[in-house]
């Protein structure tokens, strides 16, 4: 077998075997195959695509590139969460302690934030003393005391997808379906949940902009799931304006906390009952959706969750005060108010610009090597559909550097189009595949 | 401007501008743009094409991404012969005393041979004491001392084609018109010549293996030589068999001398007389065509085309008494004959294989490093549209190494089919694009 080959077999349109696929992916990881040919398959890949077999190739590959987690000494069904990305997504910090104070054990990994969306991983290290990088002893005693423990992805996990979505960004092979299906699910499938629950956003914030899209991934990821024998379930959510008021670490976190006191934005709410409505039915602790869905309505009304949330914060080194005491996140030193200068409603307010704004007020990061300020960030005063006079505050930056915070406000202003009629009201909740 | 920018825009079908083409040909050639971001480039170019500006464009930042020569101290209208490579093809030694003894000043370069094609540099080097290596003061000397003179292509011409090209070879990027067409056109401009004819080859021992190809590819040239202000006339030619009967340095040679000695295979002979016919043309030595034909035609008769071959291979060094004894070539030690299984005629001789066999027969080389065996090669004693008997020599393998020699036999049998009917005759000269 050789690389040129197989390139050339693609790019003529061609299936690949499972063999050259392992090849592939082995070849590549080992470091064996050059940069070059794996950019120019990929390519090849964009254009002609790959079946559904293939795809499944490709995830298994790179899911036994490295590492598979063993999470059998934790006794129930083990449930994943995934959501593909989007700005002002807090919900892995309020489903977790939903799912978990409805007993489904939630042993998860999360990523960093790169370009304009958030990583929760960043977002649990606004929490003071909380410690992200956790033993696999310790994270299986975590999940077993408490019911969840949420930890940075180790970089054994699916080294394969590391290296090769580092290679589609700088070669314009990021946005095909197959590519991202087996990024996305190599690393689920390799973190040894029996059951994962995917929020595929849909939308100008998300990677998949038009619906279609959005159920093709979804419908994709689901049949590679089942596939590998996990129960698998998608939900496509609504990702045209930032979710919630916050976007920014601290800020979420607290967003997320207020969720849980039953203070919550209404969208972020509804989402995060319907993801733990589904995590809870997956885990098999109701034996249906809607009963999953009421199960973690009572966990939010009557505050198991939030308690689940500070036993978890502690669990990992974290102080569970700052479920009571906002100032013990760090604090930003300086703010920049974005202006209405017209009166109307809001019509849109473009999540990618937000997601970019809140980066460039310090929140983010361009590159992976750069570090973020954990204070910064943007908080909306005004939604789609609110009515807004001249004057109005529509959005506040903070942050630590007030020029990045001043240039943060002015992308800011940019993403809030201001319209005559009220606009139309997107559904949240979008369709659901399983 | 940024690679992946460029990429992502060829990606989407979207033609590039001039500055695009330029920022990529040179960041590629100065090392600072990585062969991963160029392989992707490639394979997008690939699906997506290149209008005639880009390819142009593409040329034009190849050709001066190294030296230009500067010919202008050589009397004359310079004329310079590409062929596109084929199986048995010696016309360069053949057309250019046949040009040069009617006055039209050749200062060629030339290139080495690689996989089933061989190289004009390695058949003169099958020349005792031949120098391939003249340096460029020597080089204007010869020319305007002798008419004529070739030399090896330095590494300072196109350097750009030199590495997009070795990087093609490995992501399955060598067939597009567009890079086909930037890699030929990019060294023959930057060589200097006023005018070019191009040999297009065609056929099952080509690259381009269909007319259509064929034609698109001669038509695009001719296009790109003439926006670079040349005369270029591009000559499509039949490559479905060897051309002449020697294959391998040293035989090819020889065969070349034959041909001027009026000896020569009628195929080798006509296709000379053609190509010396357009360059005499080109050249202004003759106001037709038709006319450049017939002035060859006396020099080939005469014996003076074969009098500037003598004085050519003695400008660079070489011996020249081998125009008439042609011991004085490297000798092979073994031989190795193909004998025919059956009765009937030569259906087809499947070029490609026989320069394979040639190859393995120690007369090429797989990898730019190889050493190769001057004297190895194949004379081929039937060709399409002979009649066989069982137990004819089919053709004779030469060499110096038994078991390459045993080895490129074997080749060389398989790509003999003998038919129950005489086939027809392909016709040589197929068309003239100018």
């Amino acid at each position: 077998m050789n690389m040129v080959d197989i390139i050339y077999k693609k790019r003529e349109g061609q299936v690949l075997t499972k063999e050259e696929i392992d090849y592939f992916v082995t070849g590549y990881t080992d470091g064996n195959i050059p940069d070059y040919q794996a950019a120019a398959l990929l390519m090849a890949i964009y254009f002609r695509g790959m079946n559904k077999e293939e795809t499944y190739e490709l995830t298994r590959a790179m899911k036994y590139s490295g590492d598979t987690v063993d999470l059998s000494r934790i006794k129930g069904i083990k449930v994943d969460k995934h959501s593909t990305g989007g700005v002002g997504d807090k919900t892995t910090l309020i489903v977790g302690p939903l799912a978990a104070a409805c007993g489904v054990p939630i042993a998860k990994m999360s990523g960093r934030g790169l370009g304009f969306t958030g990583g929760t991983v960043d977002k649990m290290e606004a929490i003071p003393g909380f410690r992200t990088t956790v033993d696999a002893e310790d994270f299986i005693h975590l999940v077993n005391d408490i019911g969840l423990s949420v930890i940075g992805q180790t970089s054994h996990i699916a080294p394969a997808d590391k290296k090769i979505y580092a290679l589609r960004d700088v070669t314009a092979t990021v946005d095909n379906l197959s590519l991202i299906t087996s990024s996305i699910m190599s690393k689920k499938l390799a973190s040894g949940s029996d059951a994962i629950v995917l929020d595929v956003k849909c939308g100008n914030g998300a990677f998949m902009e038009s619906m279609e899209e959005a159920v093709e991934l979804g419908e994709l990821m689901v049949e590679i799931g089942k596939a590998d024998g996990k129960k698998t379930i998608a939900v496509i959510t609504d990702m045209n304006q930032p979710l919630g008021y916050a976007v920014g670490n601290s800020l979420e976190v607290m967003e997320a906390i207020d969720t849980l006191k039953g203070k919550g934005p209404a969208d972020i709410t509804e989402l995060s009952l319907v993801l733990a409505g589904y995590m809870i039915y997956a885990g098999e602790k109701a034996s249906t959706y809607e009963e999953g869905y009421k199960m973690a309505e009572e966990a939010l009304e009557s505050g198991s969750a939030l308690k689940k949330l500070a036993g978890f914060i502690e669990g990992q080194g974290g102080d569970p005060l700052v479920t009571e005491n906002y100032l013990l996140f760090p604090q930003p030193t300086c703010h920049q108010d974005v202006i209405a200068d017209r009166d109307g409603y809001i019509g849109e307010i473009e999540a990618k610009a937000i997601g970019l704004a809140s980066q460039h007020s310090g929140a983010g990061r361009a590159k992976k090597e750069d570090q973020i300020d954990l204070s910064a960030g943007i908080l909306l005063l005004k939604k789609v559909g609110d009515t807004v006079k001249t004057g109005d505050i529509l959005a506040t930056v903070y942050g630590r550097d007030s020029e990045k915070v001043m240039k943060g406000a002015e992308e800011a202003g940019r993403a809030f189009e201001v319209v005559e009629d009220r606009p139309e009201k997107e559904a949240l909740i979008k369709k659901i595949i399983k």
